[in-house]
């Protein structure tokens, strides 16, 4: 932002710009408002990545909308999370995408190829884990990413994770993804050596208290290196993943 | 107490007690009421274990009480749990008792040579919760048990568990003590094959809310066969340990 | 684990088995990976019960997925807990299983003889715990336990418990479970002599919070040797009970 | 009140009050304004209790201006809750206070003799009960009521409770106080038949969460006619008892 | 209970009874045995109220094996709370009941005249805690109370309130429903003289929680008298109201 | 109501009122009672505004009724918050009332003019918040307000905030509405000079525990001048906007 | 701050500044950075009020080098919230204070006159709430206000508040302050015209959670016009109260 | 650990090893066992960074065992967290550590210089929370970082953080540390394109529930690319930045 600000300023000093353009310029640029939403048609540029939609709670009317400004943007690969299915089939009337309804993803466009060679792991304690961990999959894919999937490993069978150390060791980022008493994130701090980002889910009953058990399980974690986001977040986990992922190639061409 | 009231019933019926002396003793026989205590004198044989008595809130005038109500009925050998150092020092100018300050434990008279052939591992996450464990320790073996002890075992360094293996298989029962995010019990109770009891303890800061991060952990174990007690209550696993321990003799006799 | 790794290690040194061998049997041999599930094949043979499936949160494709992996395993006696009637009935058509609707419980196979001389006594304070306690009920009996089932005995009616002070008494161990206030574990442990396992249970309204009350109640039972389990969780008291009961066995050969 | 209002409006009417006379009457009649405190001078005479000065958070000079103000409006009987020790000794000086430390009560003045027949039973659970029902006692006794204490009759042990029952049939209303699990408010609620009132207590630790488990355990009583006040309000369940109580000498008047 | 204890050992005494049939009688004689149910028939007798059955999560099977029970025994008029609509269709099949929907209450036979003469104040916050106070209000009027309804009383229109203040000081008891912060219980305890029942209801939304703000709120009544029962348990207040009602009479009596 | 008693007070000194019409009138005159509800039938005159009536929880019977109620007090402009859609359908069969589903608000009668200068801006965090807006809008038209809509300008985007600051500049009063993390109010409380409002929504899933963090998120603010209101009450919000906006006016003739 | 830039903008465009000049500008304005913190110099200009620091969790010498800062920027007027009074003495050693002890306010410079017409009505339920009503009186006084102090109106002595209706009628703003129920802001809400700021304070005991339980009352006021504010937060409420109240003076300003 | 076992396996297969040296290698390796602890003297091999002793709840003697431990196996840096300032002095008479009292650490041995080019930024939202960033800091120095500290640049006065922008967009990754709302995170979150690991802190009062606030907040971060440690856990913070800042080195190693 700072950049922008100083190209604008130069060629309001050069006299490229008048201030009143200016002023126009910083307002208007980096967004088109669309009334009920403000679509960041720029965040390709900015961040590297291009413009996500949060399906949840949004109407057919209003995703097409923000589907439409950002086709005009010249974007039309975009990932729709947490789209409920209904939704998904009123919105793919208007514009084609590709439904999970395992993940509850909607995408418009292709999957692209991963672009940087490490791996994100995503590692699941049960089966009923599924769902988020296949939010999480195809996010990372989405943005570019290798993803190695690791399922029903939870801690009260130690050996079907124990049998599975290469994967973690070789792994860029991992995620773990874990309900109930969320112990997964724990055993597989201690025995990887990079980054691991866990996701409490809320699968579990009783004093579980939807995910709550996992989360504080997993915020107080005696392995060291382990980090949280939301339950249920499986996108939240493969984004920050996918930037961790990527900062290896850029800190690649640092060194260089 | 229904194989005492038969008894009782039947000297009425045969005239050794009359009506009145009947409900006299329905009333008055297994305490002994000092006011602010009814002490439960005949413990011993009603449940096989002496009185215990939770130091904790108590006066040392009303534990040295509650001593010589025992003393009276003939009991020289008792448990005094969290008891705090300076009621201890005063208890002690009345009753001889031994203090273990780590455990916050006095006993008045000795510790039995167990009674029972099996072992009850006790096993902790980290350093820090070594005072419960204590607690539970002692308790075992006032109540007459083998202890084994294996401390510092947490999950983030799981080689330091699994090369214990042979222990956690073959004890009796074990306590699994551990704080933080307790994932210790899972672990242990998906590698056991006897009797899990989870302590969850207040180490731990932050998101651990003094303990209830390790005790929701523990209640949503995804191991079966364990069960919990209360936030350091390593006193009360113990307890439950031993009676599963003495169960194994009674069944023994059982089975002959 | 230690024992087979040694057993591994030794065929490795007498040349039975190669290096690249023995880290493959190490690796494979515990379970089956059908991708969303590692199915515990040898659980009979590591911890004496046979796999126990969890249902809720499953599709019937993944529940069949199991099964078959199980019985080309050689196991053709499940249990499914927490199967919804729908899933259940959609596995009906692939796999012979029988449904217990208040209990959730789906069986392949018949329910065997109890294999252990001790019996489990399955107390609930009221009518509407019944389901809970038809879960631990079915569990136990799977599990090789005579059970006796004692309804309806919660302390607002003191006598309805007392008069059944004997089956209390004779008990190998005990599951009492209650919704609301869940006083049954400490009155029932203050009479039994035997090991008590607590269900909280989700019946109530208002500040129960869905067990929330009962839960904490049970964890701070004055009554000492009362340990307890997640909320309606009957499958897990069963369980632990079930271990405590076969150690019972156990230790009366360790005796001999 | 509205009572009053008519007599003011009739001395208007009538011409005994001006207006203005009658806002003004309206205003400051009940109580004297000292800045800091609104004290109810005429409380004896409207509720027919003398007034009750809450002690935690105020200082000694609040309190000693407080008895002023009630002392020139001719009260000279008080009641002080929650009177810190070091607080008492500085009120001492100025007004004579009876101090009772367990209870941290001061009373300025005697204690009446009981001036209703019933009688109101207060009952623990623990030892560690005690002050709050000492601060129950002594505010039951100060409101003119009979009081009969029994201590220590927590529902782990039953036959300490049982050999009372006599004592609980006979009360007018019985004040419940207990800790940890909070169960003898059902399990006296089940036994009696006149109203209990339930005192939750902040004895315990860990997942008593200081009370918490308690009160919701008395909230969710199964037995119907209970009714719960705040954790450790000995004095609000004795004011509310003494309520009850008198209701009965009033009831015996309108029905002559 | 003591008093039934002493008949039967009087009776074994005199040779009436012989010990087994004493043995047999104490365990019988207070409920009749129905497998899921431990049905109460003597109630009526032992603490002066005829049966009330709780109907959530009851099947009409198991009702009206309760209510055949109850037939049996001679108890031909009962109370069932909580009965969803569809369940009292299916019972009404069978027994004749009158249901009223709005509080969810099933009566078998006809409510009774006032059997005392005092006067239960059933007071609402709001339009919305109706069916709470309908439930209270059919309760008491079941148990033998004059009942007065005052709704939509809440204090932040005070005028509405204070209008009725001959209502709140002519009662015998005061029953005070609210939700959302549940101040009225504050606002009517300051102007009662009589004890005061507090309900607090599950309406409102947000920061209500279900009810737990008005629950906080009514425990910390700054206003002393009032004592609180469950969220929205109207039943629960009218019971404990009506056993105050009755003391009333009681005290009459002994006054006499 | 002082000024109103002084009246009253004075109409009886001067003969025009008796003590009887006096207290007759103190007691009818703000509400009419049709049973269920106390309408506030002179709202209008006491506080400006006319009666609002809170739809949930109400049949469409009692909201007929009240409407009726205010129809004969001769009010027929009438605002109906959370009124569900089936709701408004029965009442509109009855009287006319516009229904805006978003909002679930319903409205009788036509939305004034803004009566007062200033503006009142609303924000919003997401799109998913714009219920919650709506609600809040319409409330601030329907009194009297001139509002500015500005939607989706979480802080995640920062530069879609920054590029209205002139709007948050000018504003009178500022409505702050968001979920998740609810920081929009403090990011807005540090660059507006004007009162700020903020609403946390329910918006999120997870550890957003339906609102809770929003609202500890603002009512933590760093930013001073904020104060919060429910969850989602953006009709509360508006309320509470719109006095202070009218305040200005008022504020304006004082200074006169 | 859209206006600033503006005018920067303009001078690089003039060539006043050049775009470095104008960039560093941007940057270093508004406020000093002195390491540990970012001192607002300027914040007088932009939001009419000057700095106001937070004492609690700074040393000594951290305030006085924040007083030092903005002393070398002109301003010699500042307020120090939440000052323990040991850290009061030791900034007293560098810089004149004045202390007052029960707000725990420390002030620098004199407090001015009152700047605006209207006045801000402090009220509290209790006496224990004063120091948090102090605060608030202090902070609005300092920022510009006219002050009136109403302490000890809790609702359950509802004529204390009822005497003094015609200062709530006067009033521009009303803080209520309360701890325990705090049902004080909802009876005075429906009392008011003007904006009330609700301020819960921590006074109480058991359920009163420190806090919580006032918190959620004031959250879920019955009465529409409340907003609320942190726990103890008098300054908050303060300040907002002051917006508020200056507000109606620019309000006066734009009707001219 | 694969690794490992296969060289040990390897090793076994060519005679190198006896099977009983074998095991004993797999059991003893990777740690010293000292009773209280099993301190991992390999550590700095397996993972890369040294030990580091967990200081709270540890007394000076068990500190000391550790460090004599480590000494023993070659390691003479070790980094002590949340060491009281008491046992720092009597470890310091042992072992020569220097402590740095803000952040509670203790170190033995230098820092060593940076081993990796990038940077991470430590931003705090106020002052109070600098001891927070100072552990952060020191750790991230000691696991061989270099760091920019940026604190007291909370959302409320956004310029202060707006003026850093080039901070944030040049770091490896940020540490964002804020309690009270902890919207810092969100706003950092939204402007950086690297990882961002936010940290709660305890800063705060009454509603901040001692970093819950904070906590949840950033645990529903509408930015993406925001995970979170637990509360106040700037270590935990600090080692998971440094796992990813170090994996930028092995990434560019990769891509090589």
């Amino acid at each position: 932002m700072s950049r922008d600000t100083r190209t604008i300023l130069e060629e309001v000093r050069s006299g490229v710009l008048t201030t009143e353009e200016a002023l126009l310029e910083l307002k208007q640029k980096p967004f088109t408002d669309i009334g009920y939403a403000k679509v960041d048609v720029h965040r390709r540029i900015r961040q590297g990545v291009p413009e996500i939609i949060y399906g949840e709670g949004k109407t057919s009317q209003q995703i097409t909308g923000i589907l439409r400004a950002l086709e005009e943007a010249g974007e039309d690969r975009v990932l729709i999370t947490r789209l409920p299915e209904a939704t998904a089939g009123q919105v793919a009337e208007v514009f084609p995408i590709t439904y999970h309804a395992e993940a509850r993803i909607g995408i418009r466009g292709d999957l692209p190829e991963p672009d940087v060679p490490g791996t994100i792991l995503i590692a699941t304690g049960g089966t009923s884990d599924i769902p988020v961990a296949a939010e999480a999959a195809l996010t990372a894919e989405y943005l570019g990413n290798r993803v190695e999937r690791l399922y029903d490993v939870g801690v009260a069978g130690l050996h079907r994770l124990l049998s599975h150390v290469d994967l973690i060791q070789q792994a860029s980022v991992i995620i773990a993804i874990a309900g109930m008493e969320g112990a997964l994130a724990s055993v597989i701090g201690g025995l990887a050596e990079c980054p691991v980002i866990a996701v409490p889910t809320s699968v579990g009953y009783g004093a579980s208290f939807e995910g709550l058990s996992a989360l504080l399980s997993m915020m107080n974690s005696c392995a060291s290196g382990v980090s949280v986001v939301n339950i249920d977040n499986g996108f939240g986990a493969a984004y920050t993943a996918s930037r961790i992922n990527h900062s290896i190639r850029h800190g690649g061409k640092e060194n260089s």
